[in-house]
C-alpha cells in the first residue's frame, strides 16, 4: 500500500478499505507517514467525506492506537457522558454523582480544555486538594466504593487521536463529521464503558451551529458507538445561550454545587435531570430495567429527582470529593474555593428583554478574564470567569446587572467586559423561548 | 495573516488576495509555515481551484522566491520552448538549432526528468563531453557567440516551486490547473528570455488526456505569460503515441540528429517545423517581423525548413554541442553515444494495422529498461530504451518487429519487453488518422 494512492482514492471521491484506513492510522500513529501527508488526507476527506463503515474502521483504528481500559473489575453496567462541548457546560461535575447515586457505576476519564474555560479536569482541579491523576488500580477501587471517579486521560488512551486532531486544528480539517466522530468516540471507545451517552450542542456556543447539523454527528456517532457494540444514545441541547449562569471553572464547581443543592439555575437543572434519567436507563438501575425507551427515562428521570431532592445526590458528590483527595467542605462553604482579587459588572443600559445573548461571545470574554487557554501550554486562572445575572427572555430594567466578570488582572478583566457587553442584545420583544432538549437520538 | 485562517479561507471556496499568496508562498519557502499546512492548501487549492487573478500572483511570488535572470546582455528576443513533457519527445534537441539557424537566440535551462526518460539535460549528457553546468556568463556567451545554449535549471530559480512541488508530487496535489501553470510559468518567466512557446501535451502520454484539458491549461498559461509582460503562445500537440520512434535518452538524441539530417520520423519533422517557425515569429527574426499571426508562422516554417535542407541546422547543432564541450562528431557517427550491450525485439504474433500504441505504455517499459528514473536519486541508463518499428496506422505482418528494447540488465530488459507488448493493439481496422497539432494559442 501507497499513502499517495490512497490520498488520491479518497481525493476523487472513493472509498477506503478496512486495511487501507488501518495502514494510514497505524502508519501515522507510528510516525512512518508524514504529517504532510496525513493533512492532505485530511483535506481531502474534508471535501469528500467518509461513508458510515469508513468512520466505523477509522474510529476502530483509532481506538485500537493505544491502550483499551479494561473496567470489567467494576460491576454494572458502567455509563459514560460526553459533551461536545459547549459555554458553561458543568454538567458532568452534576450528573455524575446524580448517576451514581442512583446506582450508575461512573468512571470517566475527562480532558483538558482548549478553549473558553478548562476541561471537567480543570474544573476538578478548581477545588482544593482534588486529584485527576490516578493509578488504574486506585481508578477502579474508588468506582466500587464511592460509585464515581473522574480522572484525566491517561496518554495512551487513543494517541492517534491526539496525534490526528493536534494536526486537524492547524490544517482546517476540524470541520468533519467523520473526523469529529471518530476523534470523540475513539477514545469513549477506548474508556472501557459498557454504554455511552453523549450530548451533541447545537447553538451559537457550541462547534455544531444548527440543529440539523447537530442531529447529523448525534446520528453518526450513536451509529459508530452502537456498530461497535457499546449501546449508545444522544441528546441533542441548546447552547445558544451559556448553560447555567456560571461560566470558569471554580464558578462552576459553586454553580454545580448550587444544582446539587436544588438551588441552581433551571435550565442546567433540567438538562442534568434529563442526562441523569438517560444514564439510569442505559445503565439498568433504579427499576428501569426492562421498560421501554420513554419509560426508561422518564423512570430514571424520576430516580435522578428523588436523589437531588433527598440530598443523596450531594452526599455522593462529597464522598466523591473526598475520595479523590479533594475538600468537600467546598459543599457548604463555597468561599473555600479559588476567588478572584477582582470583579466588574455590566449593567443594562436600557430596558427591555434579553433578547440574545451570544455563548460564542460569553465564552470569548471568559477566555479573556484568564478562565480558558488559547494554548496548550497557557495557565488557566482557576478563580477566573463570568457570572450571568440575565438569561435569554429576561426582563431587564436600566442599570440593572447583566453580568459580573472575575479575575485577578485588571486589563485581561477590562478587555473582557468589552468582549461581555456585546453578547447582550436588549430590544422592546421577548424571544421565542428555546427548547434545552432538542431531541433524543438511540 | 494566519495560515490556518488562510487554508480555512481557500477550504470555503473564497479568493485570496495577492498579499495573502504572497505570504503563503515566502511563508513556506522560508521554513516557516510548515509542510503540513502548505499540503491542507494545496488540497484545498485542488478542490476549490484559484482564478486567473490568483494564479497570476501565485505564479509572481514563486517567480520572485528566487534569482531572476537577467539575459539582457544577449541581443535579440530571446524566446523559450517548454513541453509539458511526453514520451520520445526529444523537440528541444531539434528546435533549439533549427531556431538558433534562423536567428532566434536560443538561451534555454532545462530540467532533469522523473518519469519514462530523462530531461533534456539528461538527454544532452548522453552526448560524450556535454556539461550542462555553466557559470552564467559563460552562458550568454555561448549564446551571443553561437546562437544557442542549453544549461541545467540552477538551484535558485524558484526555490518555491521546487519546495511546493515536490509536496504535491507527495501530496496527490498535483493534478491541478493552477498549480500546474505556476509550477510551469514561474519558473519560464524567471529564465530571462522575452517570449515563450510552450508545447502542451495531450493524449494517452501525456499529462493531460484530452484535447480539451490541455487546451485548459494552454490558455491559462499563455494568459500568466502574457499577464506577465512576456509574449507567449502554446501548441497544443499529440501525446497518444509516442513523438517519433525513439524513446531513451542516446536514442532520443541519434533520433533528433536523423531528423535534422532531413532523415527523422514524420511526426517529430512536423512538430519540430512547426515549433521552430513560431519560435522564429515570437523572436521576428527571418523575415516574419510585422506579419501576422498566421502568415508570420507560416513564413518562420519557410525559414525553418530551409535551415533544414541546406544543412544549417545540423551545422548549429554542432557547433552548439561542441561549444558546450561535447563531441560534435555524433552527428555523423551515432555510435559515438553510449551503447547499450542487450537488446530485444518484440514480435507482431497477427497481422493487421496498429490500431493502439499507448503512450504511457510504451513510457513505462522504457524506465524499466533502465531509461527514465523512478525516484529523485536514480542513476539513469543513457544507452538504455526503445526504438518503435511500428507506429499508428501502420500495417503489420505476422513475425514482423513492432520495437526494439535496449538496455544492460536482462532482467529488466525482459520486464520491459512484458510491459512494452501490451502497448500494441493489432486489429484489421485501419485506425483514424491523429491530428499531431491541435491548436495554437496567443
Amino acid at each position: 500500500m501507497n499513502t499517495v494512492d490512497l490520498i488520491t482514492k479518497k481525493r476523487n471521491g472513493g472509498t477506503l478499505s478496512p486495511e487501507e484506513i488501518k495502514f494510514l492510522v497505524d502508519g501515522y500513529t507510528a510516525g512512518e507517514i508524514p504529517d504532510y501527508q496525513m493533512s492532505a488526507f485530511l483535506m481531502a476527506v474534508y471535501f469528500r467525506g467518509m461513508n458510515v463503515e469508513e468512520t466505523v474502521e477509522l474510529t476502530d483504528a483509532m481506538r485500537l492506537s493505544g491502550d483499551v481500559v479494561d473496567l470489567s473489575a467494576i460491576k454494572g453496567i458502567k455509563v459514560d457522558k460526553h459533551s461536545t462541548g459547549g459555554v458553561g457546560d458543568k454538567t458532568t461535575l452534576i450528573v455524575g454523582p446524580l448517576a451514581a447515586a442512583c446506582g450508575v457505576p461512573v468512571a470517566k476519564m475527562s480532558g483538558r480544555g482548549l478553549g473558553f474555560t478548562g476541561g471537567t479536569v480543570d474544573k476538578m482541579e478548581a477545588i482544593p486538594g482534588f486529584k485527576t491523576a490516578m493509578e488504574e488500580s486506585d481508578f477502579i477501587d474508588q468506582v466500587n466504593t464511592c460509585g464515581i471517579a473522574v480522572i484525566g486521560q491517561t496518554g495512551q488512551i487513543a494517541p492517534a487521536d491526539k496525534k490526528i486532531y493536534a494536526l486537524r486544528d492547524v490544517t482546517a480539517t476540524v470541520e468533519n463529521l467523520s473526523l469529529i466522530t471518530s476523534s470523540i468516540m475513539s477514545k469513549k471507545l477506548a474508556a472501557g464503558s459498557d454504554a455511552i451517552l453523549l450530548d451533541v450542542k447545537c447553538g451559537k456556543g457550541a462547534f455544531m451551529k444548527t440543529e440539523e447539523d447537530a442531529e447529523k454527528l448525534g446520528r453518526l456517532m450513536v451509529d459508530i458507538g452502537n456498530s461497535s457494540g457499546k449501546k449508545t444514545m444522544a441528546v441533542i441541547s441548546d447552547m445558544e445561550q451559556p448553560l447555567g449562569c456560571a461560566v470558569g471553572n471554580a464558578l462552576e464547581v459553586a454553580e454545580a454545587i448550587d444544582v446539587l443543592k436544588g438551588q441552581g439555575p433551571e435550565d442546567i437543572t433540567e438538562l442534568s435531570l434529563k442526562l441523569a434519567g438517560i444514564m439510569i436507563y442505559l445503565s439498568r438501575v433504579a427499576g428501569t430495567d426492562g421498560l421501554g425507551l420513554e419509560e426508561g427515562i422518564a423512570r430514571g428521570q424520576e430516580a435522578a429527582e428523588q436523589a437531588l431532592q433527598d440530598g443523596s445526590a450531594l452526599e455522593k458528590f462529597r464522598r466523591f470529593v473526598s475520595g479523590q483527595g479533594g475538600d468537600p467542605g467546598i459543599a457548604e462553604d463555597p468561599g473555600r474555593l479559588p476567588q478572584a482579587k477582582l470583579s466588574k459588572q455590566i449593567l443594562a443600559q436600557q430596558e427591555g428583554f434579553v433578547s440574545a445573548l451570544d455563548a460564542m461571545t460569553i465564552g470569548l470574554a471568559s477566555q479573556h478574564t484568564g478562565a480558558g487557554r488559547q494554548r496548550k501550554e497557557d495557565e488557566i486562572d482557576l478563580s477566573a470567569g463570568i457570572v450571568l445575572a440575565k438569561k435569554l427572555g429576561d426582563t431587564v430594567r436600566c442599570g440593572e446587572v447583566l453580568c459580573t466578570l472575575y479575575g485577578n488582572d485588571e486589563d485581561k478583566l477590562a478587555l473582557a467586559c468589552e468582549e461581555a457587553v456585546k453578547a447582550f442584545i436588549i430590544d422592546d420583544t421577548k424571544p421565542e423561548e428555546r427548547k434545552l432538549i432538542k431531541k433524543i437520538i438511540e
